[in-house]
């Protein structure tokens, strides 16, 4: 099988043009297959603040009403999206931009409010995983907006380390899927104060121990437990790494 | 050939969900293969008068400085686009949504400077017909944003009648191509006072009369001399026509 390698970047990389350039740049060099996968949470905070709507999150999720969902759908959708495929077209990389609605490429349903109601926020359903590999291996780089759609005519604001994450499973069929997740840090950290302490290597053991020990904690759990999920569910590596390492190929490899 | 139908529909239908919803409808029940080309206008003036952001405009087109691009690339290449998509998907039109950037489907230059400085408006170059003709023929629906690129990393904001009358264009190549714009009335009309009156056939030597009888005049004048050049270059014919109109195929056709 070829290889494929995904990469989800957070907001902040993206949002501010002189990291974006380094990215894109860094991004283009990686062999073979790609898919860029990118967020973009504080570009539509600040929209949200200047059109006078307020974000309100709760663990970590945006609630989204009806204004919130527009402002999501132009930044993520729009502004982002579009200024990430044509930075990467400047640099000969043919990008496609997609919102799940997109091809229906990934299907989703609205989360049933429980005691939160978060809104227009979809959990992925359904990915169609054909057409997006039939694309790549055109040499199409499709760059995936945190939207996904319920195919009733509602699109739906989902987390971009989710659609990553789907998208790196249902394309383990198709591909070898390298999956990468960019965040602040060099990669999963022994010792929080010390950002040279990167864990290498992290198996499944390894990582029960380490929250044993309270090693790892927070945040990352979920983030890494997400990790193991798309290991067994065929994706051949997953890669935890701050967005300068992309191309080097540092950081955290979960196998 | 196979038959294509572009169908262009400015900012007020698609604004307008209730209006939206119908026109998708009957978009869907033409048959053979199509595309949909949108506008957006009005939402991209209201976002910026909510952004403090004034919109000026100067012989109908709409001067784009940097935080202008960043509306119309917000509202036309998110917020209009993907309703659009995910609306389309919800009756099974298998809609993707682009710009030019996206595939590199459409490469323009900034309007040079004159005694105007448009801004961050492009001038198409390039029409890569192929990539979209293979989707098309796979039954993948483009839905087209009015925007292109430079290749360079810029989006550049385009008029939505050029996409379409340069999309027809590169795509008669490939398909019989009838291309419909949509406007307020229900055809040209042979008196402006009577909305009955549809100029049912047009061809260029009565366009030529009808002009220099006064009968037709101001905008429809480089609208129709837009359609004749489509017409030169391949396209089978061109239909002016009301949005309530489209399935109905009623309205003016140019041969």
């Amino acid at each position: 099988m070829e290889k494929l390698t995904i990469v989800k970047v957070g907001g902040k990389i993206v949002e501010d043009p002189i990291s974006l350039k380094q990215l894109l740049s860094d991004f283009s060099k990686i062999a073979g297959y790609k898919v860029l996968v990118h967020g973009g949470g504080r570009s539509a905070t600040a929209l949200a603040a200047k059109l006078g709507i307020e974000s309100k999150m709760v663990n970590g999720r945006r609630i989204t009403d009806n204004d919130m969902l527009n402002v999501v759908t132009m930044v993520y959708g729009g502004l982002v999206n579009k200024q990430i495929v044509a930075g990467l077209q400047a640099i000969d990389v043919n990008a496609l931009g997609l919102t799940g609605a997109d091809l229906n490429y990934m299907r989703s349903k609205k989360r049933p409010v429980t005691d939160i109601d978060y809104g227009f926020v979809g959990d992925v359903k359904e990915v169609n995983a054909d057409i997006l590999a039939e694309l790549i291996s055109k040499g199409v780089v499709p760059v995936l907006a945190p939207l996904t759609h319920d195919k009733e005519g509602s699109l739906l604001n989902t987390n971009a380390d989710t659609i990553a994450g789907e998208a790196a499973k249902a394309l383990a069929k198709h591909f070898e899927v390298t999956l990468v997740y960019c965040f602040e840090k060099k990669g999963v950290l022994l010792n929080e104060q010390d950002d040279e302490s990167v864990i290498q290597e992290l198996t499944h053991s390894l990582f029960e121990k380490y929250v044993a020990e309270g090693i790892i904690q927070g945040g990352m759990i979920p983030k890494l437990e997400n990790s193991f999920e798309a290991l067994k569910s065929g994706v051949k590596q997953v890669v935890i790494t701050r967005a300068d390492q992309i191309y080097s190929a540092k950081g955290t490899t979960i196998l």
